[in-house]
């Protein structure tokens, strides 16, 4: 195990009607003037805007409104963020939406504080030093942006894709009711749950040794993943299932999953090629990925693929072939990604990628030449480019 | 599941060599006065005390030391320190030790920060609203005190043992090495496995419905501390055991194994008198009460303790039968308190309580009458002495 620093100062507010709370809180920050930031209608016309607005005014906060996040959140709408914050003296953004609507919150936060562009930080070109205080009602079980201290942004100039992990990204709240995903579409329910098994199984991968507990807390959270998962596909309201996705969801992305280990996110950083050039759902396209990763590298550790599969598929131990084992789990992985209707392969995603577009994409991949990925097996611009390949060829 | 809040602002720094950086976080922090507080000579004589000394000389902190806390913390030793925090204006406490080291460092903040007899707050006739700033080394794998917000002090005047739960509880820092813990004797070390695994346990045993995912993270906590337990009964000196118990030792008091559910404590209660009265090992004190505990109330929910055993110690379920499955778990669990030397009943434990002292116990522990303990059965005075006499009575 190795050593490890673990803070996650977000304060969770969690369960039901929650939201009406959000004023109040924000007023225990000592903010005044609050940036409201969401996507689209449903939000509006669900009537939670609305609720959360009555909260706000309650609690005699001044406020505005910025709409209209995409998935994958744009660039453009980040420094429309920037403006309306510093011609408002916002001191307060808060997230109401996806993982999207929160890393663009994130991204408003850094550039509305900073003195130069905001794609700067996530080109390395400076480091943000400070950000406006911002909190978190997610409406989807997913990315877990709520207590993290990451975000990805795309900047359509050459859709370029990047994320950027400061402490200055933790929500001051993260606001979780669980009701608020009952309207979810089942496809983007399928993509939160693939996203968040993603995000404990991107930390699980690892050569580090001596992570016990760290590892079955892991798999306690993709177990659970998986039946709460089951479950909402068939009962969108079942409040348990729906609260421990979004709870799951939280966990999965703040840490705890990964402490004292060599993380690998490389099927992220895969995934993020494909949504950033095709506008996937980041979901639907790291299951359609994830086993082709997963078959070729899981050489390297055999047996930690052999405990993936025995402790959180049940998958019965094959002592004389634990490659088998290995095998069988990454089966039964993509097994149950079909059956909550995600795609395992990219001719399922819906795309047909040209052999000019896997140059593309693997180069994109690695920064044109400047990195590498991964840390369970260390990936190159070749790599990255078989993989991509294996995604497709398999599908035929 | 139920509505919670959860926020761990504490700063974990965890792995090797890490006291070192105790002066520096103290400076980030603003503070400049330092009180080092610990218990006996082997911290002293480890080195462990001058290192952390040298490490606040390095960052420019003046310090002074109180030393001599004892097992189950004294309020003695808690008003010498405030007194000392005034006179010196003390701006930081440092606590090196274990948890009643830290215990006594939460109630001296509070004191020392407070207009009022510390003790006053223990028996809830004043409220604390502010406390001086405090960190913790801890140097044993047990109460969690580190990064949880609460803290049990005796006062001698009645040998009355009361705890305190409160924010300004949550120590600023945790700096955990695992390698500290190195030297704790066996029987020590088993109170600490005891105590950890009674801290989840406590939470476990609920009616609250739908809360598997807290369950899952629970179990995998009791898991790894189990098998962690066993491997440093053999061999002290596993870092990696060593890790999993110190972490899962945090992770245990801080909350996340209880969110969302009505939680029990009784057995913490039921055991508060034992140390308050004999003076024995809190750890010890557990492991020789619980059995008698859970056979006293298992009936309340048998499948819940069924699924106990099943899913902590893989006993097979017996499904014409769950009861016995519950029962099972019972009697593995003091196995398993047995195989790490400890006892299981009050003879093991090296106490003989007359008639009276177990109505002098059933009576303190109800507060002379004015509450019940307990959530998974409600337990009033003569269920509690029921419960005592029972662990004399199965030890002949």
């Amino acid at each position: 195990m190795d050593n490890f620093i673990y803070q996650i100062p977000t304060k969770v507010i969690f369960g039901k009607d929650t939201e009406s709370l959000a004023g109040k809180e924000i007023k225990s920050l000592g903010a005044s003037r609050v940036l409201l930031h969401y996507g689209g209608q449903s939000a509006k016309s669900s009537g939670l805007i609305d609720n959360v607005s009555a909260s706000l005014k309650e609690a005699g906060l001044f406020h505005i409104e910025l709409c209209g996040v995409l998935p994958n959140p744009r660039l453009s709408k980040v420094e429309e963020g920037v403006k309306l914050c510093r011609e408002n003296s916002i001191d307060f953004i808060l997230a109401v939406g996806g993982g999207s609507v929160i890393d663009s919150a994130k991204a408003i936060s850094l550039g509305a504080a900073g003195d130069c562009p905001v794609w700067d930080f996530y080109e390395r070109k400076q480091i943000p030093k400070k950000g406006i205080m911002h909190g978190a009602i997610p409406t989807i079980a997913a990315a877990g942006s709520e207590t993290s201290n990451s975000a990805v942004i795309t900047n359509e100039d050459g859709w370029i894709k990047k994320g950027l992990t400061t402490e200055l990204n933790r929500p001051k709240f993260a606001i979780m009711n669980p009701k608020l995903t009952y309207s979810v579409p089942a496809y983007h329910t399928a993509c939160g749950i693939t996203d968040i098994m993603m995000h404990t199984m991107d930390r699980y991968f690892s050569h580090t040794k001596d992570t016990d507990f760290t590892d079955r807390v892991s798999e306690a959270l993709l177990q659970s993943v998986i039946q709460a998962g089951k479950i909402v596909m068939k009962n969108p309201t079942d409040y348990a299932a729906r609260a421990d996705l979004m709870w799951a969801g939280s966990i999965s992305h703040n840490g705890l999953t990964g402490l004292g280990k060599v993380t690998d996110f490389a099927p992220h950083q895969l995934e993020h090629e494909l949504s950033g050039k095709y506008d996937v759902a980041h979901g639907a396209g790291l299951a359609a990925i994830w086993g082709h990763w997963a078959r070729y590298v899981y050489k390297e550790n055999i047996m930690k693929f052999a405990q993936f599969a025995q402790r959180v598929f049940n998958v019965s131990m094959n002592f004389e072939n634990p490659e088998a084992t290995a095998l069988e789990g990454i089966e039964r992985t993509e097994n149950y990604f079909r059956s909550i209707g995600m795609p395992v392969n990219l001719k399922e995603l819906g795309i047909d990628p040209s052999p000019e577009d896997y140059h593309d994409m693997a180069e994109k991949c690695t920064y044109f030449g400047k990195r590498t990925i991964g840390g369970f097996q260390v990936l190159e611009y070749k790599d990255i480019k078989a993989i991509y390949q294996a995604a497709r060829a398999n599908a035929q």
